[in-house]
């Protein structure tokens, strides 16, 4: 269903013209599959630029993929994952996580989607008891599904506590370009400098047509990563046509103008919403996404001009995403059609 | 590593120019993610018509994760699943199929790459007896690992025994296209009619950039693949990327062209070597591989000049692959680079 | 260690005097293994007789496995499983059904640890939806972790909505035995005739040495359980042991007056302990459980006395099981040291 | 079906009198469950009596649980477990270490039960490249399938392979005690002192009537091992009615009577059969099994005498197992029974 205007998802979206262009540069003779190739090289070359030069990177196919096998690597089948009620991982992921890795996840709710040290302390009571899932991970979502952002110093904590008690720090980064151009940081400054030891990195909300990455901050822990990418069905035999997305998206802050203007399409969707009176904003807007409650009758006839989701049907809460090619005029268009419903209603 | 002259592997080429074309003009707007857009559908309807209207139809990343989720839908994990030594199921996809499924594969010992119904009949006398697994499914691959060809007849019979075993017959056809050329047959003419009941269809290496189709030939049989897809990590948001590619693969007899291309070659190739005395051809040359003992002297230095693999060290066999976009020139080269080698030792 | 005074758990106890006699007594001799013997179709004659003539009846080592045996059975990968947050397949199987079964555990709150059809109907939006696992199963627990029981009403309400809505009614019945002696009821009055599916039947906890039974009562359910027994490695070879337990336990009404006689005694602990005014009972008395809020600084003297577990150390809640052997010397001894203990503090 | 007159199987026999006392015995009032008590700290000792100070052992329920939770404790799900295409791990256990492990058995043909290095070799080209299961473990089985008896050189020889390769040794002891019965060597002759890395020892093929206990010979390898034998539906709560029947079985020699017994049974069986002209030896006879070629047309009256299994249907080979209470009348019965059928036939 082509959908030309809606606020409902940033993978409605199609391929930045930039990505699409490298696609095509990269197709250009032959070169050996699997990642032996120039355009990996280069692409593996920005990533450490960004993130540094201890990391190792490893490109999958999808974000679920980048989640699971980054957790696989770091878990046996009796660890336990804590992750907020409203994770990916937790709940958009058909159980991905527990059929490849063995794990239980261990959820706290979370009414902004961030977790904190102090819902974590709450499963250390399991620690060497046979009984229970050991807990070895803290995972978080950077920006959450709550469209909220951590900020390095709430990741660094969290990762110490981690650390502190033999446990290790994932983070789903599915928007973490988000995340960083919201706090105007590098992206190391949010996963390198402060701790995180396993994080996917996702393009595709954010310009790419495929493809994810791993990436782990210590060597120590990604050692034979590549025998569990192919078990996990994650490697692809052209490679170059991943990389080359990459390449081009770490590069002339590709990653950043996106992120910075689907940031900005949020933010002047709120405000313009924040003027409706029987319309409330329920989650700070930090990045690329709104969250309102809605009033329950206008919403059909809404969505039928511009498609959005509802995220609780009892609280008429909805969910408004933004994307790097949403327009000023979609924007505007959006918050017209509701104030003409709302006339009518 | 770029490698401009090779007989190494069909998957180093890159993407045929109307894949890219087609991908390129999928980009177009905002669709519906997971597929619920135009292009997937009219993949689909490419897929019936060359299928019949009785299949069903799933894309996914790779052809690792297309037999992997195909064999899942049809076993549970005391299934057991025949297939030949040298199948990739067995020896390429790091142990994904029993990961993933748990199932134990079955194997047989396979010169040319096929199996027969005697053979798979040793492992009847498991059934009912609770110690064993139970086989569950035949899995063949088309064209064999060993660039030979199953005629429908074979496959029929292979088929016929298994239904009538409460088995189920599986193809990985990651070649299947390189199979019809061969055989100048219809796609269904080696599946649809003669009993197959999972398909793993393959272009990745006959032009496609990424991508694979499972199809399921009875729907009974894939009530609920959508789950296993997505929890098997083979999920991608911007589906209509691979649906452009296998419309356009499917359309304009593109997946044909191609693979009688290869093929050509391959006969080309193996023409020329049949005439140089201190080669012999060790498999009939069906589709798109040539395998030949060489001698070994003169192996590395042909390697330096045209890159191929050595199959067996001991033997010093040699496997040769053309692709769609091998030309007669090269083959020539690569003759000439044998005979000057020889002369030189 | 030998804890000859406590009321820590109903599985410190050994092995009644009559299943002891029954393992001796089936010791005569050579028997085919792995159930192929008198006393298995003995014991299987003594489900039938008490369940009713439809089941199947497969014996497994332990709880956990019955549990996570009979629910893989009843599941594919992709399905959840509803249960208590408290329930023993949550939290006392170290994940041992997420590993096996490859399914999520969805989780409602419940203070008495019992599940209700409105909590179960919070999941349902997710049926259709490839994202998130699909509900497959309503597992309770009888009676519950919190000692509690439920009616036959109860679950006949419970299991006629998963069958509505094409999912299963699983029940842990480790102490099956106590809820029904409580109610006053056969135990198919608990299970068969009320819509259970599948039923883990255990008698650890009330006299048995090892062994624990798992039953379905729609024979369409079990086809093939017994390569999942064996894949599960719970197939004992000399199952004729575990047989005779069974068939001593559910002859001479052995099951009910071992599992009466710890329901009573729990019954005068609890009415002991109602009588001091610093202690309050906080659940239900209904089985072989006692639940209580004790005066903190009392835990410790008196745990050296006779041994007990704390169930939430912040609120002071403690658990109290009584056994098939528990005595009245034990009950009053127990209630005069909590007494003398409060004297001195 | 009760059997009082067989050579098929040494399970098939009930429980050795002092072992059933022992279980008696410890049937004396409450103890702490899942192992914390004095029985299985009794046990343990006993252990290290006869195997050595450093090792780590853990009881589980059965032989195929021992197998593959050892095996689970020292791979990773994309490793290989190189084995005899004979072995118990990969014919008897329906898949079991496929399942649990997530690893693919790396089989070799073996006449006589026993691998050697030179066929480890062959799968060793897989080391580094990710399309391939990673060769970790070298599984024996001692005695062999076949009823042969690797000496301790052939163990050393096999481990220094192994630890050379950064690969571990595993042993199948289900009959251990009939390999040192046989060659008149302690236990630790035969797995501590020669390299074996995890070991599966059972007893009840020998007078138990359950359990198995796991032994990891470097305690660095065994960290966490509890969680895997909780997760793996392993962990008996009553444990101490495993741990008096190994305490029993490696006090006063027993373990080491039963399997001489067994031993000289099968000497005796073996010298009787060789007499008859008819009927030859396929196996050495070296512990408890003879494997022979019968007239065909004798096997099923012989049978209904006393009963045994065919091995393998085309050549008419059998397998004949004695037990710790087989008779030297019942073996002169046997013979004659033969010698009579041979007679009338």
């Amino acid at each position: 269903m082509k959908v030309p205007k809606h606020f409902a998802s940033d993978n409605f979206a199609g391929v930045h013209p930039d990505i699409l262009k490298a696609i095509a540069s990269a197709n250009s003779g032959h070169y050996k599959a699997y990642g032996a190739d120039k355009y990996t090289d280069a692409a593996i070359k920005k990533f450490h630029d960004h993130f540094g030069d201890r990391i190792d990177v490893y490109f999958v196919f999808g974000g679920t993929a980048a989640n699971v096998l980054g957790l696989k690597m770091i878990t046996e089948s009796y660890h336990g994952i804590v992750c907020a009620e409203s994770a990916h991982i937790n709940v958009d992921e058909c159980g991905a996580p527990e059929k490849f890795t063995g794990c239980k996840l261990l959820t706290v709710p979370s009414p902004d989607g961030k977790i904190t040290v102090e819902q974590v302390s709450h499963f250390l009571s399991a620690f060497g008891v046979e009984h229970h899932n050991q807990p070895k991970v803290i995972s978080i979502t950077q920006t959450t599904e709550m469209g909220t952002v951590y900020t390095p110093e709430e990741i660094e904590t969290l990762a110490a506590y981690a650390h502190q008690h033999d446990m290790l720090l994932h983070v789903d980064g599915a928007r973490l370009a988000n995340a960083a151009a919201s706090l105007d940081l590098h992206l190391s400054d949010l996963t390198t400098d402060v701790g995180v030891d396993v994080l996917s990195f996702g393009g595709t909300k954010n310009g790419l047509m495929f493809g994810e990455a791993v990436i782990f901050f210590k060597r120590s822990l990604s050692k034979n990563f590549k025998y569990l990418r192919k078990q996990g069905m994650q490697l692809l035999s052209k490679m170059r046509f991943i990389s080359a997305q990459f390449d081009a998206y770490l590069s002339n802050d590709l990653w950043l103008k996106n992120a910075r203007h689907a940031n900005a399409m949020a933010q002047l969707l709120a405000s313009e919403l924040e003027k409706i009176p029987t319309i409330s904003i329920t989650q700070k807007v930090q990045a690329n996404a709104v969250f309102a409650i809605f009033p329950k009758e206008i919403i059909p006839t809404v969505q039928e001009k511009y498609y959005f989701y509802v995220w609780n049907e009892h609280s008429s809460e909805v969910r408004l995403m933004t994307s790097f090619d949403t327009t000023k005029k979609e924007v505007k268009g959006f918050v017209e059609a509701i104030k003409d419903t709302l006339k009518q209603k």
